[in-house]
């Protein structure tokens, strides 16, 4: 099972994304195929070739991240993202993982893989895993799809339990629609209309959740569109890093009143439990889902421990072949007019 | 200048609203009207009448958070909300504060204040002061209005510049406009038809802002519709009260490894300054901008010291008769549809 890996996209690229692969590579022995300019990789991973199965794909152009997606993904043929995931269509490789262009990776793999059949708009699924106390929750749709309606969301619902239960053995994945209140009356004209169609399907939707349900993991799947879930997703991301800056600030304070080692304190404290889970760049990645391919989706600002854990959730996701458990799945029609 | 002060509304009244006006009498020389019950409140504030400039004024019923808003406003013409308001109305009070049900209090303020001339929807905007190193900043709308159209978005940044810059002192508060990205292609119809229309106007229109924006304090008013700002708002309080509880963990094991004392540590470590401005019980709160008066709408959880920085809120919003430079300002035309 080889595991494509986008050499050439994200803030921290080629370095960190190898650096990031041959760590995946050594502790979790995942077969790697690293996408992007041979000659650059080879000085890069060259010692690494072979014993490690690591292998390089050559792939000549990169796409940037203030390029326009489907101009890029169809101009740049040759680009790390467009080779990447031809060779999941290929069944070359199992998955792929980008940090690059998130807009890119999504128009080029409606392009190539298509969407699955029934599947009217693949979405984003970002797991969030910040709280210790709670398992991890999914939230979808994390900013594919900024306009959407009701039948949208009900099969984002769909695609997110089938994504939990198979990926963390859930039985029945709770579901909450993310509105401005529990009440199934709150809401605006999408989330209201979206409520009652849920209501109507056999997943265990548990109803309307709030923004404060996410940290608490009180549902398992938060369903919304991907304007909102967008703008929810970076407010976490904003707090979580200026909550790293204080825990920061606090060390630096108290090891100067007590006269104690910066690091000593860092150990003492359980800090280490805590910055890894605030970092982004710690909590792995999301998936592309809806599409015929296993497609992970890391932080643009992405550095080796985030690469790991977007290749090891990379390799998770193939491993229960998640794109095909979503193109048997029967989803449930709610509406009529499909 | 009497502040009116909502004795019957959330969920810790009447002891903590009371406990609250007092002090704020006390520290801040506010003269505060007490509405509720007569009858216990001359047992709580008893002894503190007249000498301090508290008043109490009978208000026999009060409306629940469970209660519908527009129908509990209609029928109980005696609630401590529907009394408070009518103060403010007939002159009576400079401002109204109440941590009651939201709702109840937006459709009052509607009902007998009235909107101001020219504006379409009041909002409520929420003060965010989270992080110490930028001044606060305005979140509107958060949660008034779950639908918007693009020129109720213009208005809340009409309505937010007025704020801040009377409230703060700002010359030009910077406004940015809350989406998934920050080109200005970025954002759903909604905000993609926002943008344009905000870029006419004479504000001091930054562009497109996103989640992390909020914190980092890149904008002095966020606009969003109210769905988001909610959910945006909540998730913001979910992520400060879960990071207190992390806090208080630390502390704990910290104080154990080094066998120091809690109230030592919480001291010595600047912890004072983090826990006050992530408790949302701290930081103040809202106030709704658009209606003929100064109303602000405390946390339904506040306790002592929120509902003194609510009241503080409510006098400064009198001192600076917020309402009333609204009515004066000539909000700009932006649809030719109105």
């Amino acid at each position: 099972m080889v595991i494509a890996v986008d050499a050439s996209g994200g803030e921290y690229a080629p370095h960190e994304i190898v650096k990031g692969a041959i760590k995946a590579a050594q502790d979790y022995k995942v077969e790697i195929a690293l996408v992007g300019r041979k000659d650059i990789l080879n000085i890069l991973a060259g010692r690494h070739l072979g014993k490690l199965g690591i292998s390089i794909i050559d792939a000549r152009q990169n796409i940037s991240f203030d390029e326009h997606p489907v101009e890029a993904v169809q101009k740049k043929t040759d680009s790390s993202i467009v080779v990447g995931i031809n060779l999941v269509r290929d069944g070359l490789a199992s998955a792929f993982v980008s940090a690059g262009s998130t807009g890119a990776v999504f128009y080029a793999a409606l392009a190539s893989l298509g969407k699955i059949e029934g599947i009217e708009r693949p979405a984003i699924g970002t797991i969030i895993n910040i709280n210790s106390l709670t398992t991890p929750v999914l939230l979808i749709d994390s900013g594919a799809n900024a306009d959407c309606r009701p039948q949208h969301l009900v099969q984002f619902a769909q695609l997110g339990t089938t994504y939990i239960r198979e990926l963390f053995g859930l039985e029945s994945p709770r579901v909450g629609l993310l509105s401005n209140g529990e009440e199934e009356t709150k809401g605006n004209r999408l989330t209201c209309e979206s409520h009652q169609l849920l209501k109507k399907t056999s997943l265990n939707f548990i109803g309307n959740v709030e923004g404060h349900d996410i940290i608490k993991g009180s549902a398992d799947v938060f369903v919304t569109d991907g304007f909102t879930g967008n703008i929810v997703l970076k407010t976490i991301e904003g707090m979580s890093t200026h909550w790293l800056y204080s825990l920061g600030q606090m060390r630096q304070i108290f090891s100067k009143a007590y006269r104690l080692p910066s690091q000593a304190l860092h150990r003492d404290m359980g800090m280490d439990g805590w910055t890894k889970r605030l970092d982004y760049r710690e909590y792995g990645g999301a998936c592309l889902l809806g599409v015929n391919g296993n497609i992970i989706i890391a932080h643009g600002r992405s550095q080796t421990r985030a690469i790991i854990n977007a290749i090891v959730l990379a390799q998770q996701t193939a491993e229960r072949n998640i794109s095909k458990k979503i193109q048997e799945e029967k989803y449930e029609q709610t509406s009529t007019d499909r």
